[in-house]
């Protein structure tokens, strides 16, 4: 490829929008072109990453002996009134009538086309197990896309659906997936990557992991264990509880006045959060006439995807106006209020001492006892960990990280098959539902998490095995009549063994070295009327910054010697 | 692969509704599966299929220095609003509102996404020419889905885009990917297909063409001279007029009672279809009002894509109960109705002697001469050619064929560059609009275009450079313990070096071998504890029936030499 007929301009600055890294980076090297919000256009060297990654991707699933397939991205309503899913998602789902008036959708994900395909000509339980997999653009209409490629509305997605038969079986082989996707991520280049137990969401099922890039701006919060094997996404994660105690007292009234806040409750009263039982009151998603309680100790927040889980519908903060609760006041002991569902996070359990509202403005209550004075039936587990609580392996201190979602897998069970009425003959003959477990890995936030993971202040910086082209060819000085000639020479001789974009502009040295740092291919191969004199190229490794002078009649070996290695590299040699 | 675990039955008989012969084996041989009308999942073999033919259009279009790039599927309908087709477009594409009630778009086809992507970063004359093209999921709300892949409505396309600095240039670039093209179908495995000059439709320009694939299931009908190089769509065909001559005469009213349609009145005032003038009325779309009336000789037809092209509008035929029109004895000479548009056919120019109908019930009118009866101001060419009409070109006789169109490229020149604005400077200095051509291929129709075209009575018979698999692996008798164990060795070993699916079931021989033929696999290796008996190997070529009897350790060298033979059939060596 010749850059002057390359479409794609470098620029010096991206949009003031761009703050990611990986975003300013992809817009200012010309890898990406936005259309609208969470919607983009990938230029040529953005897509030949993406085919690279997508190689990748297929060789591990045929290594574990997946069926490359092709499911519709459009499918009938009836497919998915089937799993209930057609109600069940949101707004993400794309609806629309086809010009015959039937309903149809958009596919975000593809259980119910995946059953579709089995059904009927899969029939007995020796044909299982097998996975089908694809490669395919999915549109889920996002409410917030952000950063670049990390969270869009259209991305391409490699999804996989395995059957199986058994429980066991299903283990055995989720864990070879789990191993092919260490194998993907590696490849691609990949290093602060880490798996966490999660929230199976929408998807349903018991069991889920994600594969997640650790990284500033990821969008989820994860516990990680550094004394063991403990990981889990916030969602889902917990931890030893440390219980404080406090001395038991009769309950009592306390005027607090204006102090309403937890932090003014406590300055107002010389006691510490943990001492406190507080409210969060939310509203469950097309219900405005009831609200949820939540009572947890003061020192601790609400992890909303659990509360979500315990409730089996989406919640959103509650606007108190016109509903009887005393603002800041509420609490725990006596609430009667109608239309009103409390629950009780498990770090009040057994406490004493505590402090809650008294729900009558300007008192709370001190001296509450959980086990006398509250009618509490059940306790939930309701909370976010925090930094340095305890593991619930090992009982260390745990971390709080940031990632971003590179891939995740689930054992879905029977839930689609169950659904969707597909049933195998076992081997004593009866029949039975087979099981399910699916695995996903976007490959446009795949390529856009190794370019936040891999760049350095002058730009990108692509792993040896997805860069758009191995080697960039960069003559300074092209209106000198040897220099365009040994450089076409070259061209002509390094295009037959690697992928090559050959700088071609006449355009100053500086604007060509930048533009080759900002576009991040791994070698570059500078030849000017300088080196020249002595036959020589000089070749860097964008990685490493090193160079490497060589002979002309070299360059061909030491770019073959740097790729081998390099791609050794990537695959743990 | 093992056949065991394969994904997709083999079936004796396929749903009466497949009549067509791809659709039909595509779906008996495990290939496709429907999801709804003109919507499918594509099986393993079936996208094994489509992978290699996407790899070879790639390679195809590499070669002629395309840049591929990935466009949005979804777009918003701003962009299409400037080119004017947001609203041209009618029911086959698919709008709907995104959650934020803005509307967007399904691409059925990507100029303005294209225009969009170099838009303001291609900026002058010598970054031209470029090409830039996707493989992509389309969805187009076809009306009439039809002959499983043949005709669908979503579908895997590449569609390319080149962009031009002057015309010259641009025809030059355009014939390099018309040769393309013919690389393309060649390397496919397609044998009687041809280019024919076509209608632009929906993308405008004025130079196009469709590849056509000859085949009786084709939808197009094609005018081709044998004895010259003239090939056109019957929508765009013309014809060397031939002038029937009659006796010029006085106007006179006939008789004709229930004489109504030509044959009728032929037979009525015994003369010869080429002796009358007929006409055909039609409504324009979205126009209740306005009636067009057609006048053509009575032995030709209309061609609606012609008429469509010079109305500048879609037609129908017209109901013509209560417009006044005397319907069987409509005529050309004084038919005065409000609210008509009359259109003469280039046939009728300079003839005489003709009979028309008289616009009263049960009379027509013989003697017409149009140069002395009717007020045409202008003839069009709106006529059907017809089997035997003089070739435009060389004027010998025409054939007429049908062909499924595989592929089309079409000069847009500025029509999208201008609608939204893009310009470069030009060498002088001033800016113009680029000029555009594109150019598409159905991946799916290409596959089941290939497999109408290369089947016999017993299934599919891919060629090698698209085939799911080169070699089926065939064991008969998988009880006798020494089949399988020189089955499952050369597994081992075939597999290292070519495409193998494993016969790997224990059933019948008949089933095994009428499978293999029905998934249509090039190469057939049976082993039985007959042939190993001589430590022999039989080896069927699928295409000629051919057998090979071969011993063990040559089937390896002689599969390699069968595959090299056939692919450089298909590349034309």
């Amino acid at each position: 490829m010749r850059i002057s007929k390359l479409v794609g301009e470098r620029l010096k600055e991206a949009s003031s929008a761009a703050n990611v890294k990986s975003h300013n980076f992809l817009l200012r090297a010309g890898f990406l072109k936005q259309v609208c919000n969470g919607i983009f256009s990938l230029l040529s060297p953005a897509q030949l990453v993406s085919l690279k990654i997508q190689n990748i991707i297929r060789e591990e699933m045929n290594k574990v002996d997946g069926q490359e397939v092709l499911f519709p991205v459009i499918m009938p309503k009836e497919m998915w009134e089937k799993s209930g899913r057609y109600y069940s998602i949101g707004q993400e789902m794309v609806r629309f009538k086809d010009r015959n008036d039937h309903d149809m959708l958009l596919g975000m994900t593809h259980e119910e086309a995946a059953v579709h395909l089995c059904q009927n000509t899969i029939k007995s339980y020796d044909q299982l197990p097998f996975m089908i997999y694809q490669i395919q653009t999915k549109f889920r209409d996002e409410a917030r896309p952000r950063a670049g490629l990390i969270r869009v509305r259209e991305f391409t997605m490699k999804d996989a659906y395995s059957f199986h038969y058994d429980k066991e079986e299903l283990k055995k082989y989720y864990q070879k997936v789990f191993d092919a996707y260490v194998r993907i991520f590696k490849r691609i280049g990949m290093k602060n990557f880490i798996a966490v137990k999660s929230d199976s969401g929408m998807m349903g099922g018991d069991v889920s992991h994600e594969f997640m890039l650790l990284s500033d701006i990821g969008e989820d919060s994860l516990v990680v264990c550094p004394h063991c094997d403990y990981k889990a996404n916030m969602e889902v994660a917990t931890s030893m509880e440390e219980k404080p105690v406090f001395k038991d007292e009769d309950l009592q009234e306390v005027f607090t006045g204006k102090a309403k806040t937890i932090d003014e409750v406590c300055q107002e009263m010389s006691i510490k959060p943990e001492q406190t039982i507080k409210a969060v009151c939310y509203a469950m998603v097309g219900d405005d006439k009831n609200t949820v309680v939540v009572f947890i100790r003061g020192d601790k927040e609400v992890n909303e995807a659990k509360l979500k889980r315990v409730l089996g519908k989406d919640v959103a903060v509650k606007d108190l106006s016109e509903t009887g609760f005393v603002k800041g006041n509420i609490g725990c002991v006596d609430l009667k209020l109608p239309n009103t569902k409390i629950l009780y996070d498990n770090s009040l359990q057994n406490l004493c001492g505590m402090v809650t509202g008294a729900n009558k403005e300007e008192y709370h209550l001190k001296g509450v006892n959980v086990s006398r004075d509250l009618k509490a039936e059940q306790f939930y587990d309701l909370a976010k960990v925090k930094e340095n609580e305890r593991c619930p392996v090992c009982g260390k201190p745990v971390e709080i990280k940031r990632g971003i979602e590179i891939g995740n897998i689930f054992q879905l069970g029977t839930k689609y098959t169950k659904a969707m009425d597909m049933t195998i003959a076992m081997p004593d003959g009866s029949l039975a539902n087979p099981l399910m477990a699916c695995y996903g890995i976007g490959v446009g936030r795949a390529l856009a998490s190794v370019a936040e993971e891999s760049c350095d202040e002058k730009g990108l910086v692509w792993p040896m095995s997805i860069a758009p082209w191995q080697v960039y060819l960069c003559p300074l000085r092209l209106d000198n009549e040897k220099v365009k000639e040994e450089a076409e020479k070259l061209e002509k001789q390094l295009q037959e063994k690697f992928e090559v974009l050959y700088d071609d502009r006449n355009v100053s040295a500086g604007v060509k070295l930048t533009d080759s740092e900002l576009m991040g291919i791994p070698i570059r191969v500078v030849i000017s009327p300088r080196s020249l004199e002595n036959r020589q190229a000089e070749i860097t490794i964008r990685k490493t910054g090193e160079k490497i002078m060589t002979e002309l009649d070299k360059v061909e070996k030491t770019i073959k010697t740097i790729i081998e290695e390099q791609m050794g590299e990537l695959c743990g040699k």
